[in-house]
């Protein structure tokens, strides 16, 4: 096997330079991964265009978010094991670099840990612009002064490190006298660390998962930690919590007014299986984050959304709060049919509180709207092929994208006419079929009916083993969509949908609900013939559907 | 089509009396829906044989449970459309009765709505022992003293109304000044009564449905109710909270100590779509319900457990806090194939609150606990096919129920081998395959797999067009189940399992955790060959496997 080969060569790698300086082991270390990743290509299944994937080996939670103020460039890090296309030790931080949060460059290893039984752990990134630290001197641009915190895994123990780079986030050297926070726990992870202007204050948030507790710590030079509250019990539990982020997310309708969303993963036991993402509006007061009400939110509600991250700092013209998330689930992730990869990351989303979110007819409430971030230089035209329409079980809508890269996008939007009544025992669909192109019987179903008023994804037709076998891989999700608008008897329901090869994002009334979802037909077989059909006469009013390649 | 006019006369039925008595109008009804019954037989599904269903016609929520203790009879009222097998109006409900809580007998309609585009929607049952409403004079035995407190549902509003009782529970007469309790709003309903002894008072939740607030009264008199407080926006919101209740419920640890839980379902937008329960552990003072952490909490991790309603009172043998749901899922319910019926009960299940709750190994939580309450006087003997044996890739085990009725209890305690490394690419699974006695290609399966570290189950291996094309009925769920023990290296799980027909009842570890879903395969393909198999060898012991089959 030319996997267990790799791991063998870079166990000793790994092994021999233990006591030489961590920069001369990094630099090594770095151009190995580099040679792996050319002699990895035998490629099973259809890489995404535009979702990042590894080279190759595995790849799970995003890290260390930030954005290169000097260069213009995006930083984007993540669990890499390059041995493996599984989870295992050692498990490094992998690297990729973008211009254009679409588009993402492979760059070598960043931080690997000590011992090969060990993880560097999931963690964030901090530009400290004026040094506080002390890591760095004149010749480092305050924007590119970055600092990472992260945790150090053993079977022993998990403790905060930090690593300071002087290249601008492609090397990074650890800091002496780690760790800068321990608690001795074996549960004790993920430091997510932001900074706090009002009190002048570095903030950390980080879990002790398995006492379901996020705890809040300041510091002035990111090595001393001082515990200044704890967010505990709170939402649903799982297993156990991980990922904990804090960051001030502005408000649909007045970008100028702003409030401190937390966000909290957990595996497994998510309601619908697995992992899953949950957040909590609310106050920070520099120590103390405290939740406007006793409200559970989801993230995401697809199955493939976890350890949602956000970026340290942005270009602001992209927005304030921007977000990745690992695109698998932990109940499956391990089994999914990619080589020589395994797992992709989200879109990159920018996060608002939409403050006027109708949950219902008679209610407002405050819920966070995600939009994907997408720049799409080379797509198809748009095929309009339903504008003005009302569907008729007789007539089917089709478009044939004969020579389609299998990634799409697709914007509907439709509206139920209030006026119809429908008998119960009908199944009064709207649906969406798209159709692989060389075998139309593998298809991804998705649509809406009328009395169970939800969106709904059946994710089960396909050929392939995985998809057919798995039993975690659920086949079918629904989604609470409401009207965004009511008029003439008309109510109106919109989604836009990116489908990338084995990944399908679905966006709900311009984001107010989002749904993640891979999926995975036989290779080759790129889904590309859409159809829409209907159960019902004069029921649904298509005012737009539309669809393009992107290649 | 017979549906069709058996509703058409039903109609005539209802218009006519509206000014006679309501005595005389219940009566004629009652008569009428006996003669419907006995002329609605082909059936085309597997009928539950421990499950309540209604003889024919639709079924959804339970109400009005209660005990009557003079004649050792326990009561079930449920919304009730006779006249088609999909809800609609005329709404009544319906009514059975049981000795021991498993075997129920068909009673008449109990209560009927004016008029025909309204319902008698959901609501709950008092024994008002003490006559503190008058509608009894000394002849009613207190302990049959029981009033419904049901909402009336027309297209204009949702109105709280009282019903009593002079025959123990069998015909009901509307009290003359209805509606007790209005709010002008037509989502305002589920009213579930209970007595509070230290305020001799007696204490309603009902739900306003769509601003996600339980509203808590009190009363004297059942008749005139006074607002105390909310319980407001906690836990999942959904699109809208519905049939609350309040209860205490006793600690496993220490029957004589209990604590106040408060059920609230949502319907749709349950995380895993359509409706679910949830939970809040708290204390009430007579007043006011306060929750003792933010926590949300589920109550039944399937896909077919909703409006879950506890007993008035009990037989103290069995438990104090017993309830039951309806095994069904509003995404879906309309196009379940069964004829001349459609939907289930759940069994009675018996509450208690797990205090010592292994959430993960380091933390205990306080959580409900529920036992199946099933009285099976005929079962066949256990085929016990595996006990202190541990699995292998090559050994499978086999039970063939030749002629088995459908419905079979199962029990399985396995203990995972924690010494034993496994790669992280083997689907390092136990699996349970209950086959199609006529057709093996049908088959449910079951079981859990290491690293998912959670029980599954798969309902989507039928030939029934429904579950194969039915895009809310999700094929696939888990449920995250931590070893109730660990000794010897090995980490002990148990679950108990009743399938019964199309309904499978799934308890861990004594019914901490619970899952509850229907599934259909092909009529007359009864599940009943049991095949146990592994997907690595020396992982599972198998402490005990044992099957029986219920006539």
């Amino acid at each position: 096997m030319k996997l267990a080969t790799a791991f063998t060569i870079l166990t000793a790698v790994l092994a021999a330079p233990l006591a030489a300086p961590a920069e001369a082991f990094l630099f090594l270390l770095a151009g190995f991964a580099a040679k792996i990743s050319a002699s990895m290509t035998n490629e099973t299944s259809d890489r995404p265009l535009v979702h990042f994937t590894p080279n190759k080996g595995w790849m799970n939670d995003p890290n260390g978010l930030w954005y290169d103020e000097k260069d213009a460039k995006w930083h984007l890090y993540f669990q890499y094991n390059p041995n493996d296309t599984v989870w295992g030790t050692p498990l490094f931080w992998g690297h990729a670099t973008s211009d254009d949060l679409t588009n993402w460059e492979d760059q070598p290893i960043a931080i690997a840990p000590k011992r090969n039984d060990s993880g560097a752990f999931s963690g964030s990134m901090v530009v400290d612009y004026n040094n506080t630290s002390g890591f760095f001197n004149d010749t480092i641009d305050p924007r590119q002064r970055c600092v990472a915190i992260w945790t150090y895994n053993t079977p022993e123990s998990e403790e905060q490190y930090i690593s300071y780079s002087l290249d601008g986030g492609y090397t990074f050297t650890e800091y002496q006298k780690n760790p800068v926070l321990a608690a001795n726990s074996t549960q004790f992870r993920d430091p997510k660390v932001f900074w706090y202007e009002p009190s002048q204050k570095w903030i950390m948030t980080a879990a002790k998962s398995q006492d379901y507790k996020i705890e809040i710590y300041s510091s002035d030079d990111l090595k001393s930690w001082k515990l200044e509250s704890a967010f505990a019990n709170e939402g649903f539990l799982g297993y156990q919590y991980e990922c904990p982020g804090l960051i001030e997310v502005p408000t649909e309708q007045d970008p100028s007014k702003s409030y401190w969303v937390m966000f909290i993963s957990i595996n497994p036991g998510a309601p619908a299986g697995g992992s899953f993402n949950q957040y909590f509006v609310g106050s920070f007061n520099g120590t103390h984050f405290e939740a406007f009400d006793n409200q559970s939110r989801v993230v995401d509600f697809g199955k493939d959304y976890y350890a949602l991250q956000t970026f340290f700092n942005t270009d602001p013209t992209y927005g304030s709060a921007l977000g990745i998330a690992w695109a698998s689930n932990w109940e499956y992730s391990a089994f999914v049919p990619t080589n020589p990869w395994r797992s992709s990351m989200s879109l990159v989303r920018k996060f608002s509180l939409n403050t006027e979110y109708q949950a219902n007819p008679e209610t407002e409430l405050i819920n966070l709207k995600a939009e994907p971030i997408l720049n799409i230089s080379n797509a198809g035209p748009w095929s309009r092929f339903a504008t003005n329409t009302t569907l008729t079980k007789a007539n089917s809508y089709n478009v044939d994208l004969s020579n389609s890269t299998g990634t799409l996008e697709f914007e509907l939007v439709y509206a139920v006419n209030t006026t119809q009544t429908i008998s119960k025992s009908v199944f009064a669909d709207l649906s969406l079929w798209f159709k692989g192109l060389e075998d139309p019987e593998e298809y991804l179903r998705m649509g809406f009916e009328v009395s169970a008023s939800s969106f709904f994804l059946d994710r089960g037709n396909s050929k392939v083993k995985f998809v057919k076998e798995n039993p975690y891989f659920t086949n079918r999700m629904s989604v609470n969509n409401q009207p965004f608008k009511s008029e003439n008897d008309l109510s109106y329901y919109k989604v836009y949908g990116l489908l990338d090869q084995n990944i399908l994002e679905l966006y709900f009334n311009d984001g107010d609900v989002v749904s993640t979802n891979t999926y995975f037909m036989t290779t080759g077989n790129a889904l590309g013939s859409v159809n829409m059909t209907t159960g019902v006469d004069n029921l649904f009013y298509i005012d737009k559907f539309q669809v393009r390649e992107v290649k």
